[in-house]
């Protein structure tokens, strides 16, 4: 049996997990894998360092919720391999507020407390948190550990946060959080090795992947990012709006008539990429696309990185170095390359043989403006935090 | 009696009037004022180039209106002076949509279209249209021309227009249309004979006014600007709270239990420096003001200005020039100067003696940003339009 760390990103129809050697000093990856599709038409499939390790389809219309998806996956490690031992299970909580500074031990009180932040990400919270109260009724021995994506951003100042809005509302916790803070973190963890200038100076990361983002960082802390008081503000994402005049909103209330359920419906699901193009939302689509509509979504994506580029650097005072990270950072060539010739201004040459080869640096040695390419490891991060609170407790 | 050009600015409750010498070349000034709290407190004031001109307080619940409003500016103007003929009116008019690229006579075929516009902006366009229509009634042969906020920022591209949303929302016309667009005219319109650089290279002219938004410019046509489909996204204002995550309007709505109304009132009305201060809407008092709030208030302000500054600089690769005006930026030394130390990283440093003295010219000479304050006179805009296209029919 080896012992392991397991890894869960909950949402709501899907559950991403990984699961690392909790022994090895650097917490190898032993397997990974999801289950998506719960409630409809689910499907497992797990891969390791030899390539599939396993697969299931339940077929077209069964019913299998979280509960059923656990009980599933825990099985599936006890028998996998050797076996694998989960002492530890870290989990991605969207949803932090201003009360946790970092992760948790998820105690039931923890629970209760995170619970609460539900109004504040009713799309995501109640999916993240789940699982932990499904393993804590099944094994309320195994230590849990909650790691958030916004705690990250707690070292913003409180003008950076600040939406221009009166006490009454900010109170009650209506304040830019940004997101995505589990992968900045890790970036900020590996960069003094890839590029320590990077890591002390002023530097933009753009994590660009279904979900992006871009955070403004100060020798490693954040000072600002584009996402605010949802994972909806901020770039175009995959098939979320980003930014947006807050009288659409009305608009789309008052004069077309919507509910806010449709609404959440058009910006969280319809919109970005695949609401541009009309084709979709994967990016590697509509790269391959010769589509007008596939150009005007890429053409607004990169546009709209542009200009958050320029105001992140603002917030700065100036920009030392970009990174890029996240599936589209990592791995569409043509997007860089546009990314780095629109931030040209700031001093970015592309390396256009470095750029196909993949970076690391992807910028030529002398550009004033350093761009970097490193894969984030969001996971990885979460598996740290969980060994560090879960310790003792573990053993 | 003297021909003139009558310029009107109408709001729900106000009516700004500005008078013009349609003889004299430049269009001088003859006379200018207000009718302000309308159906509540009605006052009128009126100034000229010797000081106040004339002035009437009807009390405390007197119910004048648009119409009672402009029926005593026409008897007022008939007497004033040697006697004012008006030969032909320009209104300001917030929305042109898409099919007015630029001034245009209000025929009632015009009006209607222009009516029908009135969803896109409904806290505005028809208190704009009111006064058109009652002097249309008044008096029918008197050539009427409607200016709009919108055309000036008809260049911006496609790109740089849209919202990131489904091609069936933004059909109905929800995208980018910027405002302040007579303003960012007249500015445009003078700055060859001030800052010809500026004029011709890519400049920044953010207009710093109750209402506030910036506007990016190459050779003094629009590319990008902080507003977008109303006039309350970009800049914190007076008491319009600026670019909000759309998701916290949701919030507002599903979790606070507001109605679209009540949005409307926080968002329109209570948010900006009103909001985060909880003192007032008035650069002045705030900068006046011990209280932190007070402080903090400008600190969100000028912060986000710093941020858009980035933002546009980035939609333009780069800038030549910044250029501050309307109320804050024409008198608010202080605020100038933030504005100026937070643009050093784009090369403005601030010359602070010509600050005090209010420019034209508040960067240093040998700074590599120049930052220019330029008075705005959107009026003068209006009039110019209108004498250009009532022409013959004022004779």
């Amino acid at each position: 049996m080896t012992d392991a760390i397991l890894v869960l990103n909950a949402g709501s129809s899907s559950l991403k997990f990984r699961v690392f050697d909790a022994q090895s000093a650097q917490l190898d990856l032993i397997l990974r894998g999801q289950i998506e599709a719960l409630y409809t038409h689910p499907r497992f499939r797990a891969v390791d360092r030899d390539g599939d390790a396993g697969s299931c389809d339940w077929g077209d219309g069964y019913r299998l919720g979280h509960q059923g998806a656990i009980e599933y996956l825990a099985g599936f490690l006890r028998n996998h391999g050797g076996g694998l031992r989960v002492v530890a299970l870290g989990h991605r909580v969207v949803h932090g507020g201003q009360r946790f500074s970092g992760p948790v031990l998820a105690t039931p009180e923890v629970l209760d407390e995170l619970e609460r932040l539900t109004p504040l990400a009713p799309l995501h919270q109640r999916h993240n948190l789940e699982p932990i109260r499904i393993v804590a009724r099944m094994r309320p021995d195994l230590p849990q550990v909650a790691c958030f994506d916004t705690t990250f951003h707690l070292t913003q100042s409180e003008t950076a946060q600040a939406f221009a809005l009166p006490a009454s509302i900010t109170e009650r916790g209506v304040r830019r959080y940004g997101f995505h803070g589990l992968s900045y973190e890790y970036i900020a963890s590996v960069l003094p090795q890839i590029a320590p200038a990077a890591a002390a100076g002023r530097t933009v990361v753009a994590h660009l992947g279904n979900g992006a983002s871009m955070c403004a960082m100060i020798a490693g802390k954040s000072v600002a990012s584009t996402m605010g008081f949802t994972a909806v503000e901020g770039l175009p994402m995959g098939t979320r709006c980003g930014s947006l005049d807050p009288g659409v909103i009305l608009y789309l209330l008052d004069e077309l008539q919507m509910d806010t359920e449709a609404v959440a419906e058009l910006i969280y699901n319809n919109s970005g990429l695949l609401g541009l193009s009309g084709i979709s939302a994967d990016m590697r689509v509509l790269l391959d696309s010769r589509e007008p509509r596939a150009r005007f979504a890429i053409d607004v994506y990169t546009y709209r990185i542009a200009r958050e580029l320029g105001s992140l650097a603002a917030a700065m005072g100036g920009i030392d170095a970009l990174v890029l990270t996240a599936g589209i950072g990592e791995h569409a060539v043509a997007i860089r390359e546009r990314i780095v010739r629109d931030a040209a201004w700031l001093g970015a040459e592309l390396d256009e043989t470095a750029n196909r080869a993949g970076g690391p640096l992807i910028s030529r040695a002398s550009a004033k403006l350093p761009v970097w390419v490193v894969p984030t490891n969001e996971e990885l991060t979460i598996a740290q935090h969980t060994r560090a609170l879960a310790g003792a407790r573990m053993a």
